[in-house]
């Protein structure tokens, strides 16, 4: 089953040429999660070829313009192509009104129901969305104004069933659901047989965590432990640490220092600061600390 | 002198990746004005190499978001840059709130001064900006919200020297800033030496009107007589005219009887539909009313 995270910007507050503001598409069993959305993001949604009516779940981690700027011209294009479910955006506090005071000015009036749940790093690890196989959490960040991460987990799979297996042990059909629920079988016989002959292990569940904008913060590794991917924000260099602290966002040695005590599999760094061109520095600041460090990039797709 | 006009984007309501929505800059004798600020327009005006601290003042024509998304984006850039120097905002009543909501849930403060102007169909043609040598209007267009367009014209100019007649008659230099104004000079002899023979006529002053989203509106050529150019929307073609006026638009039709009506020199298109991709039906449509049409495109100079 799909898990892609799709980067559309990597840049920070200032935008370049060369890198847009905060956004990310996640597509989790066909299903696609919007992470932050600066402006241009729904050109950058178009320019993937993304069908953004696919899009029923945004989240916002924090209300800098870098991040969601781009929303309000999302939410009119989906009204404009005749969207008519329901959308919800989970967001702190103030977001409703931002789009309300301008749907008013253009008097315009959305054909869909847009649902607004509230996001705070106060509330610690909240579970904001969940299905059948998916749960999305807000996990706190340490930033000037209220700001969250956002945790992707798949549920744990069922187990595979073993097919000459359950050939073998003449397993009935109407078994098959308790077998890959890990039930044993026990035969007429009276025999035993163990859930481990008759199935495969399920594959382990992914999860992906997703830090937009934070100071370093160690108590954030409790949350985002042995994640498959971490994506964290490195605005600075450790040789402008103390720009870093003052507008809390982090450096690269921090965001590898974050991935190494959370013990994640993967580092994927962004949010760089426009005054950097060259983000080779970035990556071996970083793999001093935590090795499997990569650069994040406008348009780069990982796949979990 | 200068006076030129970049088109940033040539699209309307529903942006595409070929056209973005609405925004413009005018250097007009190397003052820069915007006119129009849809998402992405900081973004257009980086690509265009455009200086924006050079920008002091913005024309919206009206709060529909192809005009406007792109403010915050750039009035924040503006401030992360350091900016001091007064920004003043034309617009219909409403922008202001808009703004300052925004401001105020990422809990940022301008460091410069934001001047809000409000603009009304309802006032006429009205002057917005002048210096010694333009002159800004807005005037009314007719649309499903309150829109103004925009006239940018240049004050006439003084006369011109011409420096043999000037050695010919020994004009005594003092005497040269009243000349240009237009004064005779009167010789020591009691001759009178008439200013057509001391000087060449000015230029012509030139003029712009920019009309971004209006209904077919004959009364809007009283305002435009005769400018330089005139950038007029044309949504549709003619076979979408029922279409064009539900919605207060215009078809290429539409803007070339206003050219026509108007004796503009040059009629310039834009405001697509995102329906049509093939343009030429819109230059074929328009000429046959008006012969000297050209399409707009983003990234069209037009110099006057």
């Amino acid at each position: 089953m799909r898990f892609e995270v799709l980067i559309l910007g990597c840049g920070s507050a200032l935008p370049t040429l060369e890198r847009n503001p905060g956004g990310q598409v996640v597509n989790l069993h066909e299903q696609l999660y919007l992470l932050d959305c600066g402006e241009g993001t729904q050109h950058e949604l178009r320019k993937h070829k993304i069908k953004i009516q696919r899009i029923d779940h945004i989240f916002i981690s924090h209300l800098h313009g870098d991040h969601f700027f781009g929303l309000i011209g999302l939410v009119s294009t989906l009204n404009l192509l005749g969207r008519q479910k329901e959308l919800t955006i989970y967001a702190p506090s103030g977001l409703k009104q931002i789009l309300s005071v301008q749907l008013e000015a253009s008097d315009s009036y959305l054909r869909f129901p847009l649902h607004f749940v509230e996001t705070s790093p106060k509330k610690g690890k909240t579970l904001l969305f969940e299905n059948k196989t998916t749960e999305i959490y807000s996990i706190p960040l340490k930033h000037r104004i209220d700001c969250t991460g956002f945790l992707v987990s798949e549920k744990p799979a069922e187990r595979k069933i073993n097919p000459e297996a359950i050939k073998l042990y003449n397993i009935p059909r109407y078994m098959l659901a308790k077998i890959k629920a890990g039930e044993n079988f026990t035969a007429e016989s009276g025999e035993v047989i163990t859930n481990e002959k008759l199935t495969y292990p399920a594959d382990s569940p992914r999860s992906y965590a997703y830090c937009s904008d934070t100071a370093y913060y160690p108590e954030l590794t409790s949350h985002i432990k042995q994640v498959d991917v971490l994506y964290h924000e490195a605005t600075f260099l450790e040789t402008l640490k103390d720009r870093a602290k003052q507008t809390f966002h982090s450096t690269a040695k921090d965001a590898a220092s974050i991935a190494k005590g959370a013990a994640v599999k993967k580092l994927i760094l962004g949010h760089y600061s426009a005054r950097y061109k060259d983000l080779n520095p970035f990556l071996e600041e970083a793999k001093e600390i935590f090795e499997n460090t990569e650069l994040g990039y406008d348009g780069k797709l990982i796949t979990l």
